[in-house]
């Protein structure tokens, strides 16, 4: 019947088509960048002819994962589901490792290198016709190699001539989730955690699979399941066998589960009288509650330990180092491969003179000290996940130590859930910063790529939860995925990320893609002028860091206090931190240190943080510091328009669903925006009495007004 | 080309015919009962021949909400998109009003008597062809007629003789939700609060509107929005704007929006030294916040109040009464047309001889105290939502009140969102009750008609929150569904919702129907059994009531222990309720009173919620109490057993992630069930020494164990 199979196929390249053209009803962003939508046929036919039988084994979990992920990828974006091979010799692709596939045995492929976690996949002709490879020295390389080859089908490469050779510069690539056990999330943005941990282990959410399946496409090989204000409950039995139906679910994905560790927790659910690490009950304690962990998760990743910082628990409750805590949780795992992620984010109870001072005081001195299987966790920088901060002098300054950087994902300071901020920028800012250490040109990506150490690592502060779309908004998967893809490697470009993602997440039409790159790239920026221009930070609400409260003071804990950070005055503003202050510059490398403590060499995008500066002082541009900071002010807020212009003129190229919550967003952005320049601007106002530049508009209501908002339940904070 | 349209019909067909037969991937719940998926051919056929073309106006917001459910309806249904006619002359299908459609005016449909929400639809010949018409007086009756009309196509039902005419029994038709600001749920086990506050009113969440759908689809007309233990912030000015927002996704859909007010909150948010409802300030604050809610929300329903109940504040903190305090609101809100809901389930802070008393002492005297636009809000039983209580004796014995009636849909006492219990029954049994008043045969559905009152009404407390499938559970959803079955009209049964919700929710098949309406229909009776057989109450777990804790005691305030509630001691078991103990039998009708009172009439599922009985006593089966105790026990975990193997044998009807999301819980749920009866046996054996009959397994625990159990994570406690 060949006049009917002509028209039935016919007919279902119509119905095939107007699915593939009509934007999806149902986008409402739970596919993330997986979406796998139909490729343009001039994409799709080549790739079908070349990637259309394939040959992938099934043996082990991870096999079948990367053969289920293979399979979902390409029959969305081929439009058809690829042939299995009967036999390896008739594919087009072949995926494998020497041990699961003969026939890439039998390639004689240049394996050797890539580790347990790298990958390469290349045309190689075989028996006379050309084969595309994924080949990989172990499963989870492939697995690897499968996301990689569907990114590059799904961002419109020609894969054709494919030839990568991968593998991730570092080794411990972790998505930290600030996540009670409650289900609430220290600042969280989108929802409550995903772990529901009361119907944990009798009921696997199949959202943890594609949580699991989103983080493997971008490396990710580790996750922190509960906040690092940790409660010791999560070490109990009942919570330990939760966590280990998780750890189940994520094992086939290359995902390696690890808990957060209270320091107490000795004494909360061991009936002991003492954490002192020195202690040999404590040390027998922590060994085996080590061993009754293995048993039920063999793979178990370690622990993450905020101690003594900010009223958790620690060694120094016992008048000992970091450095004693973190080993003695160190030798407790060291039999079994545990790794202890030591955070270096602390500040004494005592008033200090300068917070930002106190991490490098306190940990340099302990270089050396740690077990090897103990990392030192650094923020990017020394205060707290501000929209800018100068990277952190702790790196570079520790070099017998492994440090891994710790970003925050989940904008506590940078708008939640609905100011689009693209934070691959921040990232990249501070990975690409010049550390000085030992010399000139070495990075912050170079000291965290570990320069020596068996263990390097990069840890995300997760934005992830309950919401449909994930990350409380779209555009803020593309922060998730930023970090994903810089902590497999450190030295991308956030551009090309931020493009990757445009592509996967939305359309790969220039007319599109331009103008969301730009838009993105410029983003962070714009967050910097409209809430903390020139080197100002924490200036945010107290307690939930919810808009702008300069005004703030009073709290227990002074350095919790805008007004301790911002230090404004009649005669100028800024936190003093060079040799005629708290002399904090002097923890960075001497030629650096002596540029940041010259006010006429300190970069003007830092000026506040390291200075304080006469309102008058003259700047780059000729204008005032204080004609600056509005000029500032009122180029973020502009930009955030200019975001929804762009927006606007967008919405052919998005489904409905998707393009009307980003409208949304953008437009509660701009009224943030403004509402922090005016409340910013009312307040130095009031302190330093000058009139705005000529064209600047007053703030509209009295800064009384500004100081009168209240926001008791603003999310993320608890 | 009429070969090509021959074969491009068929193609289409048989694609369609694939997406149809296939259980749709996406399945997770979102789409309730409102999925529309095609209907078989042998219906569709018939069905687009009589309603294939259409004539519905779209005038207004009510009309156009109407129109697209019909359109999303009707062509999920039959598979193709209903033709609208171009004069309504050339329909197949007529909706509207007189007033919105000239046809159904010239119809002359005897539209009298059905109000402003009722409808008829029939089949009418008109100029010698038949028209099915969808008419009513109103534009919201027209949408629940199409709702109606929707539903008899899904549930498979012939509408070629359709001939219905309905109108709502009861005038307000609530949800209730005990939703907080920060977006956390008292008793809520779906995630988080659906209203995300703090992105209102900026960003209007696709799923409000989906709800609005779902509970109009029910004839459901009001919602409040906030918790009755409320904060007073929300009657400040930010949140009213929140509010209004949501009131207007409401609108189109017939659904009124109401907020808990806090008694106290013009001295929280307006500046008085008092909340006395007879001080003149107090009444003008309350005056002026009506102005500024009625300016806001113009169609503002009105006010729910807890007052003095549970340490809310209320009239009695300033010697006044409910009746002062409700009337004070209710002339604050009656020039607006707003209603207050008082609710009476309040106790004294006093210790009180019987808990269960106490409403009925209160309010009984206040009958015909309060103004005509307030409403008397009474729980189905005296104490506080058990898996079974007597109905509530307020219910027939303050005729010159209207009263309410409040339903929990969250299963706060009944297993959360795991267990399978379909509330159906639960809420038919006590609506069917017979309150003996004034004479026998007046049932508590009749009360809550009104019995000549203008308002009538039923409240449900939500089951609904952020969680995908919107209740926590494939089955939670039932109960939502029956109670907005219900609230429309309480004399309809159980059984015949629970088949609607089957055949809507999941398939037609009757090979599926019937044993999933079995189960539901027989999984109330499980739950009594499992967890507080004959009478047994308020035996769960403090504060969180998760599991069973029949030994706590020692909390603040004795009535909420459970030993209150059980008195067992080495003679026997139950609270004495007659006139030997606290005679709250005597709140009852005098023949009620009197069989109540004799423990050889009372009947047995009752018999230790009114009497505290010896352990030998002897029961209509020849066992006694005790065995008899143990035999429910052993009843309910079995027929749990059995509902499980009875959805193991469904797999083949239901997609897999809903299958297996209820597989899941079931597991849980029989889990669960074990442990009630090994937690509950462990203990009455400690007090009364007694063996377990032949037979009966002794639990597997010492009851330390079972004590030792601690939850402090349980969800819905806030």
């Amino acid at each position: 019947m060949p006049a009917m199979t002509r028209w039935l196929s016919c007919a279902f390249a119509l119905v095939l088509g107007l699915l593939a053209s009509t934007p999806a009803l149902a986008e409402d962003g739970y596919d993330l960048w997986l979406r796998y939508l139909p490729l343009p046929a001039a994409q799709a036919q080549p790739a079908l002819a070349q990637l259309g039988t394939v040959s992938i084994p099934r043996q082990n979990e991870v096999q079948r994962a990367a053969r289920d992920e293979l399979m979902r990828g390409l029959s969305g974006l081929l439009g058809q589901a690829p042939r299995e091979a009967t036999a390896a010799d008739a594919a087009l692709l072949v995926v494998g490792t020497p041990a699961s596939s003969p026939l890439v045995a039998q390639l004689r492929l240049p394996l050797k290198g890539l580790g347990a976690e790298g990958y390469l996949i290349r045309r190689v002709e075989h028996e006379g016709h050309l084969l595309t490879v994924v080949a990989a020295p172990g499963d989870v390389g492939t697995l690897y190699g499968v996301f990689h080859l569907l990114r590059l089908l799904q961002t419109g490469q020609d894969v054709a001539s494919v030839d990568v050779r991968e593998q991730p510069r570092l080794k411990l690539r972790m998505l930290d989730h600030w996540d009670n056990l409650d289900r609430s999330v220290e600042r969280g943005y989108a929802g409550e955690s995903i772990w529901d941990w009361h119907k944990l282990p009798g009921w696997l959410d199949p959202r943890y699979t594609d949580y699991a399946r989103a983080n493997a496409s971008l490396g990710l090989n580790g996750t922190v399941l509960n906040n690092v204000n940790a409660s010791a409950q999560s070490l109990t039995p009942a919570y330990l066998e939760k966590a280990a139906a998780l750890a189940g679910v994520m094992r086939p994905w290359g995902i390696r589960v690890y808990l957060s560790a209270r320091f107490s927790a000795p004494i909360e659910i061991g009936g002991l009288k003492t954490a002192d690490p020195l202690d040999p009950q404590v040390r027998r304690w922590w060994a085996d509650k080590a061993d009754e962990i293995y048993r039920l998760i063999p793979d178990f990743g370690g622990f993450v330990v905020k101690a003594n910082s900010e009223g958790q628990p620690g060694p120094q409750d016992y008048g000992r180092s970091h450095a004693d805590g973190a080993n003695m949780l160190a030798d407790a795992l060291q039999p079994h491969g545990g790794v202890v992620m030591w955070r270096a984010f602390v500040y004494s109870h005592e008033q200090p003179d300068d917070r930002a001072k106190q991490a490098y005081s306190e940990f340099v001195p302990l270089d050396g000290k740690f077990r090897d299987n103990v990392l030192l966790q650094v923020k990017n920088g020394a205060i707290d996940f501000q929209p800018r901060e100068p990277f952190h002098p702790l790196f570079g300054a520790m070099p017998k130590t492994p440090l891994m950087m710790e970003f925050q994902i989940t904008k506590e300071y940078l708008g939640f859930a609905t100011h689009l901020v693209y934070l691959g920028a921040l990232y990249e800012e501070t990975l690409q910063s010049d550390t000085y250490r030992p010399t000139k040109g070495h990075t912050v990506a170079q000291v965290i790529e570990g320069q020596g150490h068996a263990l390097s690592g990069m840890a995300g502060v997760a934005n992830i939860g309950s919401d449909r779309n994930w990350s409380g908004s779209i555009f803020d998967q593309a922060n998730w995925y930023a970090f994903g893809r810089l902590a497999w490697n450190p030295q991308q470009s956030a551009r090309a990320i931020a493009e990757d993602w445009v592509r996967m997440t939305f359309s790969q039409d220039p007319a599109f893609v331009q103008p969301v790159v730009r838009m993105m790239m410029d983003s962070r920026e714009a967050v910097v002028d409209y809430m903390t221009p020139l080197g100002l930070h924490h200036l945010m609400g107290r307690g939930h860091h919810y808009g702008p409260a300069p005004w703030d003071a009073g709290s227990e804990r002074p350095d919790w206090d805008p007004v301790y950070y911002h230090r404004a005055d009649h005669l100028g503003i800024g936190f003093e931190r060079g040799s005629a202050g708290s002399n904090a510059v002097a923890q960075y490398a001497p030629a650096l240190a002596k540029q940041f403590d010259d006010l006429s060499r300190v970069p003007e995008r830092d000026l506040l943080w390291f200075h304080h500066v006469p309102w008058d002082h003259r700047m780059a541009s000729g204008r005032t510091l204080w004609d600056e900071m509005v000029w500032h002010y009122a180029r973020g807020v502009d930009e955030v328009a200019s975001m929804r212009g762009t927006w606007a003129g967008l919405s052919a190229y998005v489904d409905a669903p998707r393009y009307q919550q980003v409208a949304s967003f953008l437009a509660i952005q701009q009224q943030e925006a403004q509402w922090w320049r005016d409340a910013s601007i009312a307040y130095w106002q009031s302190i330093n009495g000058l009139p705005l530049p000529a064209g600047q508009a007053a703030p509209p209501h009295p800064l009384s007004y500004y100081q009168s908002l209240k926001f008791p339940y603003a999310p993320g904070h608890h």
